[in-house]
């Protein structure tokens, strides 16, 4: 790698990336442009600001920038079209969240003239793989710094003595280690590391943020309706919203209700197994919702198509390989299904739970007259299941006389 | 079709398979077998055989089983092993029974002398065709009656003028049309149709048999450990039972905490789509205890191949494939991947759910070395990400610039 | 089904659909309006007219229509774009011509106001399926009449007595029966049947008739040069042609050199394992020489993402699902990937094969420099190796060190 | 890496290991163990031997050995098993010998009391992958030395340089550098690099080793008869054989007819696409015979379920993946598939092709009664079908009248 003159930082304005900051500029002498996005992470970003400036970035080098719209409707709406679920019970809150960033920090160095990004993502987990194939995928000759692969900041102790070697603030609370990590945007609050290391042992309460213990929620269910227009959520109880007003509505139905804890041990795209507590209150009631008007609107065909691509899907998506062919290959499959996912699906969120109890659409394939235990009226020939059953029969029948002849 | 001369039905004592049993006799002038099992259903036997003699069956002509145990050893166990979910839901109670009681019909017509089988599954459904596909699989020169695609008995009166004709008892809540239809065995209850035919209501709460009201459960949560060897699970809480046994345990608990409720619009094999409520306490406690197992002692790419070929799988079962080449060697590779799916795993059980909460294994693999946050002694060497994301990414770096020669 | 007032036939002009015709007018007294496609089978159609007008339909009721650039067109090449091979060696030329015939078949009936179609296919074979399928997709009120399946015409007399019994001319060499069945158009030619029905006897040499025995090939090879834009072939040795003509050109050049010969034993969607012997010299060729030109500008990842998902989409295209959503799911995905799939591949011809020798494209992603045994100059650092495959494998060292731990 | 005490090598006795040999004893100071096997590659190893004993191995650190007859039965017959092809194309023959090697160098590395192995590829290609991932599968704490991605004898002249340092004896064809590089076993004979590494021109004649150009092979046709039992070739022309002696008459065979030449630009694991020559013969013919016995022996589930899962099992085997729990897993179903493919394939090799033209078997599933034209004595009941089609198409009714209600 040559020395990089500019370098664009994803920056939250916390101890952690105003180290990285700080070691940018002594490390190679250049020009640090700092990004904060909104995704949602509910923290100010006017704080961000005023630490970048204390750290002597230029006012012109500072983007802070709400992406929160953007974030939900072009890549956490889409992703849930699919039903994406990372072994069968991740909604990849944190997955989605990298390629957006990554996007931002490619433009942004274009716009500034920047020859390298850099980011706070170590070295063991799945963050550095996605920012960095993100942006290899957008600008392949883009340099990325990930200090944590590089520096001699290891410990905890040095990290300090760093900071305080260059006049880094720490706040009071941040000098001893933080008891878990968090990750947190619009659709989720990740919470890994340390106290929850051991999978043998159950989450301790306070791990949670987004949502109450379900013990704790209230004693009566709540019921709302979610309309859907060709696969997106668009109106929660009749009222039409925009994308991440829609999300952060689910989210506090759901996070009052105790909806979308998850305990996991999953795999990591870098070879080991990590332990992660997942809290996706809105993300959990949308898929829950989005599977219920499918149900009445989606073919027999392309539903079970989806779910046969779906594992492979969400499995591209937690590598990193968001900006792939093979991922807007299977998104164009996916879009392609959604024409008709148009209708209304009636929610109960009741401690802990999110479950569709009705469903109703214009475009619905449900046909009670195909269906009922009533006369139909010749809507269906019951005589039909006599050769539909005997032609996919044929196969299995001359099999079974074909291994008679070999058996005992 | 030749005149059948000797007839195995599959019997359960009730009205329409008596009704079946008289017809058989009457339209064919043949000896009828009766085969009544008990998979789990809740029901008692005896009187069934009484029915039967009465209906003027043979006693040697009489078959009433206990097949709890294999059944949930040979079939729902195997199933399990797979995760399977049909549409990312359905738990597959009905479709895992049917060819296990097919298998015994076949087998009895071999050990009787008959010539045919015969069922009680409408030209609608699913199970005429399990019923059908498995008969065929095992026996492909027997010969399948299915009376309710033969017929003119179509609706309800007629039914109740033949029986009456035939002097077959109804009893007094048969006279009218039950407001819904039940199956039901040891993995679950699903009900159906009339009351349930309009997706767009909410089923009433007197559908459901087999679960408590979520907000009637305790109001305490239950912890349980359920241990697992090789795939299956093998005692809860520290007492070793056999597998319906421990089915049994798990549907008692289940069912207090009001788990394992499903309202569905699935598609049907056949063609149309149908509304079901699926009621699998014990079932929905062990899928998400076997992904809770498999989390910590199943590698990566075991898991992954095993996610994407679960919904072939449970399609497989759904449709009536059991007896296939296919879901057997779906089956190998799934049973293949169990060898080490060894340990245990505690649910937390509360109002409608049964979460994780932790699991440990001497099998685990499960590196507290490797995924630490703090100093990892040299077991994972951060420089190592490097290399792997440029070759991940070299691919993407190429098509990037190519494409980039073609863009505006 | 409620008798038919207005009937369109698939109708050839030969002698099977002309009794068709006349049955049609027998039985169900209804006006017959013939439409006769010109799909590249290679011949003339103007006997159809006057046969056609012989056995009295209308001049108005007479549609004849040069179907072969649509063909080839909208259906062939997209085909061809996802490399479709059936049970890995059927280039589905009989398959893929069915839907658009049924089209067509379904849009003369809107514009001549008929209620009903007719086609020739028998009932063992997939032609009825793929005739029926496509015209319910396309209008589902469409009645289909099958008459292979609904008349008492089965044997050669029989048809025969009818024929003569209504005035339907015979040709001398219609007397006896064809010693095989053959279906062509624009892709291919396909025979079956009779003396091909023992598959441990090599075929005769004169079933073939679009393709030259290899050994009477030319004994000097030939190359010719093929031209892809967007994944689909435009020229060859540099001159333009339309879709239509430049297949036929191929079936030119490979009919030559014996290329496209294939004897198959494949397995019907009706349940029955069949033989037939195909020749698609065009075909071969094509399929060469696209996956030619996708080997150096397709990615990597939408490569394989094809070559997995191939058989399930040459699956639908022969089960008769083309106009169904999940082939259209596929299709959008699979074109997807087609975007860069420009340039040109040389091919050798000889004695029965055709081979890629050469590929070049302004669009390729072929990286000399990347893969070059010479000093590259940085372009692939070797080190990264290192990490790539330390992090491939630390997932199968945790396993070996685990499975170690329960080894004798 | 901490110092290795004694290293296994996987030795050639060609110049470039011979150098690693001395370079392992220099650098590291350890001992050296060489391992040589015999594949087929067609090479004499007495050379190997003296070489090595010449460089300073002492007699019982050389190990030499023939593993033909392990290589075809353990790793290639299963392979072919499968219908293996990568990229569509290629039948894997470097891929599959990598995991054989590694497994004896490791076995080796035991019974010498060695800890560490050492290979000669280079860091970008495919090889290390494969031999690494391998070892490190059967063996974690394995240290693998790669010295092409270590030293700086990066360029020829300064290999040659340090092997005339060491003495190390250069023959005189070794002084310039090879036109291609070689790989070859019992499988294949690839070659690639240098002249070949320009995809747009031709590979000259002089590359081929072990087929005759196709215009030179016989100008008749030969015919031979392959007979399988379970999956596996046992006898040609009646005349049973071992695995590596069957491969290689079939090698003779194939060579004389000029079968077997690929040439192929393909995507590495490590990220770029390279160019190679690949000639199978023997394979060649076993992939088109194997194909021609399944066609009449395995059901259709079997066999399209193996044709989805191939391209998923030759992609792991070309990245290195052959001991890895998803290669098992689809092993194990492959395997499962096999039971009744036993029979005889009868192929006719001519000017550089192999086709099947008849196969037979006592386990055939081909039913001439279901298929014929002729009259089938009730085998099949055509009427079957109309139920047949009625529901498989109901969805497609279903949907197509949902889907008109949106339209224009």
């Amino acid at each position: 790698m040559t020395q990089p003159k500019k370098v664009v930082l994803a920056y939250s304005g916390g101890l952690d990336t105003s180290i990285i900051l700080k070691w940018l500029q002594v490390e190679y002498g250049c020009e640090v442009v700092t990004f904060t996005a909104d995704l949602g992470q509910g923290e100010e970003l006017d704080p961000a600001r005023k630490k970048a400036e204390m750290l002597g970035i230029k006012p012109e080098n500072i983007f802070i920038e709400d992406l929160r719209e953007e974030f939900v409707r072009d890549f956490v709406f889409p992703m849930f079209r699919a039903n994406a679920l990372y072994e069968g019970l991740y909604l990849l809150g944190t997955s989605i969240a990298r390629p957006l960033i990554s996007k931002r920090l490619v433009e942004i160095a274009v716009e500034t003239g920047a020859d390298a990004i850099s980011h706070g993502a170590t070295g063991k987990g799945n963050d550095q793989v996605r920012f960095e194939l993100s942006a290899y995928a957008l600008n392949p000759e883009i340099t990325v710094i990930a200090p944590w692969r590089k520096w001699d900041l290891g410990s905890r102790t040095r990290l300090l003595e760093f900071a305080e070697a260059h006049q880094i603030p720490i706040a009071k609370n941040k000098r001893g280690e933080a008891p878990f990590s968090v990750d947190a945007n619009l659709l989720h609050t990740s919470s890994e590391g340390r106290v929850l290391e051991d999978p043998a042992e159950e989450a301790p309460d306070y791990v949670y943020q987004r949502t109450v213990n379900p013990e704790d929620a209230p004693d009566a269910p709540e019921f709302i309706e979610i309309a859907f227009e060709k696969g997106d959520p668009v109106a929660i109880d009749g009222e039409p919203m925009s994308p991440a007003t829609l999300l952060a509505r689910l989210n506090d139905l759901g996070g009052k209700h105790g909806v979308g804890r998850l305990d996991l041990v999953e795999n990591r795209f870098v070879g080991m197994k990590s332990r992660g507590i997942y809290e996706t209150p809105g993300g959990t009631i949308l898929l829950e919702a989005h599977r219920g008007i499918e149900s009445i609107t989606l073919d027999r065909g392309a539903m079970h198509l989806k779910d046969e691509l779906m594992p492979r899907y969400a499995e591209l998506i937690y590598n990193g390989f968001w900006f792939s062919p093979e991922r807007e290959m299977l998104q164009a499959a996916i879009d392609h299904s959604q024409q008709h996912v148009t209708g209304t699906v009636r929610i109960k969120l009741y401690k802990g739970s999110a479950r569709t109890v009705a469903r109703w659409s214009e475009h619905s394939l449900y046909s009670e007259a195909q269906v009922t235990f009533e006369e139909d009226m010749g809507a269906y020939d019951q005589s039909d299941a006599q050769g539909f059953i005997q032609l996919n029969g044929l196969r299995l029948k001359l099999l079974a006389t074909r291994n008679r002849k070999f058996e005992g």
